[in-house]
This record gives C-alpha cells, sequence and structure tokens, in this order.
C-alpha cells in the first residue's frame, strides 16, 4: 500500500489498457508541451469499438465558464512520460476550434464529425 | 421534448458514435438472444483507441453477487434493434470464463489478455 488509492488501479488502467470509465481527467498536452485541457471522454463508434473523436474539457472551474472542444482520434499520440496525450494543436487553434458549453451539446452526427475532421486536418 | 431526461441525448450517443461515460449498462444479449449481463466497462488501447476487451456485468442486486467477465472485442456485434451487444456465448460458457468480483479485480495484463481470449477463441 504504497499510494492511497480509493480505486483498484489493476483492473483501470494498465501500460496498454484504459478503463473508458477511467479516461475522463487524463492530461492533454498542445504543440508546446503545455497542457491544454483534459480527457472529458472518448467518443467512440460502436460497431468497430474505434474511439473517433475525444472530447476534451478547457477552462472553467466547477464547471463555470467548462468548454468542451471534440478532436479527431488521428492526431492524439499517448505521451507514456507524462501519462497523458499530446496534440499538435496550440491554444489558438484550440480557441476557433468547434466547441460547446456542458448545457449546450451538439447533435454528433456525420456532418458535425466531418466539421471536426476538416478543421483539424491541417495540424495531422 | 419528447421523451424526459437529465442528461444530453445529443451529446452521448447518436447512429454510431455512443461516449466512453455512457457505454455502462449497455445490454448484451446472449447466443439465444435472452440478455446475459450489461456492459461495465470497455477495456481501450490507449495507443490505437481500439476497444480491446469488454467487462460485462453479470447477477448481484445492488452489487452484492455481481460478477465481472471481461470479453473479446472481437466477438461482440452491435444489435441496432435492441440497441445492444450480441456475443455468441451462452451462460454455461460465461460461468466457466475468466471473471472476477468488483472488490478483486485482476492485473489487466498481457497475460490476463491471452486467457481471455483463448477462452472465446472457439466462440468467434
Amino acid at each position: 500500500m504504497d499510494e492511497p488509492s480509493s480505486t483498484p488501479v489493476e483492473m483501470t488502467e494498465t501500460s496498454s489498457l484504459i478503463a473508458s470509465d477511467r479516461v475522463e481527467g487524463t492530461k492533454v498536452f498542445g504543440r508546446d508541451g503545455q497542457k491544454i485541457g483534459s480527457v472529458h471522454n472518448f467518443m467512440v463508434n460502436k460497431r468497430s469499438g474505434q474511439v473517433a473523436y475525444v472530447v476534451i474539457s478547457t477552462g472553467g472551474f466547477l464547471g463555470l465558464g467548462q468548454a468542451y472542444h471534440p478532436l479527431p482520434w488521428s492526431i492524439f499520440s499517448y505521451d507514456e512520460q507524462q501519462g497523458g496525450y499530446a496534440v499538435n494543436v496550440d491554444k489558438r487553434m484550440l480557441d476557433g476550434a468547434p466547441s460547446f458549453r456542458p448545457d449546450n451539446a451538439p447533435v454528433f452526427d456525420d456532418a458535425y464529425g466531418r466539421r471536426i475532421s476538416d478543421y483539424f486536418a491541417a495540424t495531422s
């Protein structure tokens, strides 16, 4: 019992797997290596089981002023050292990207997905 | 507002995507079409973003007597009609499969993954 923890880490995260109920809060680092947000959730294709988008949470405190930004999975790479994800995106790009407030969720259909993918196409 | 709901369904589930924080509770149907359990979580490869295993929850009430069974993603198919997953597994096979109690989680390493995949290899 080196680290106090209320959750059994063994079943939720290993070197290669992460449980879907544990992805929230995973740090996301931007182009300059600084944290630009944290994972809110993964949007998973129900049939293929492939993560299509990562919704990251930025700013805000206790939900106030918080914004969600969906980013394509294809621009994410896992950074073992930092224990989080790296994306080749800076804060300005993120500010101009599609986003929504927690109380104003979009319909996550194909058209919305294309809008996200098109916006970030230049960064991948 | 046809359906009362406290969560914005639009952002969490569409015809092709499901949010990682909404997979829990998705029904899983067995070989005979009867419900054999429900999704507890997805175990996702952190690097590829591909779901590797689905941990399904069976039996129990309010957590009592509940067992978790990890099944390989490869044996799952999405059943649009039923709004859940179908697996070619019956209750007897599930009873003999690797399982764990909520308070006795295994280390989800490669060896454990192979044990699961080997057990279910005959069903895919």
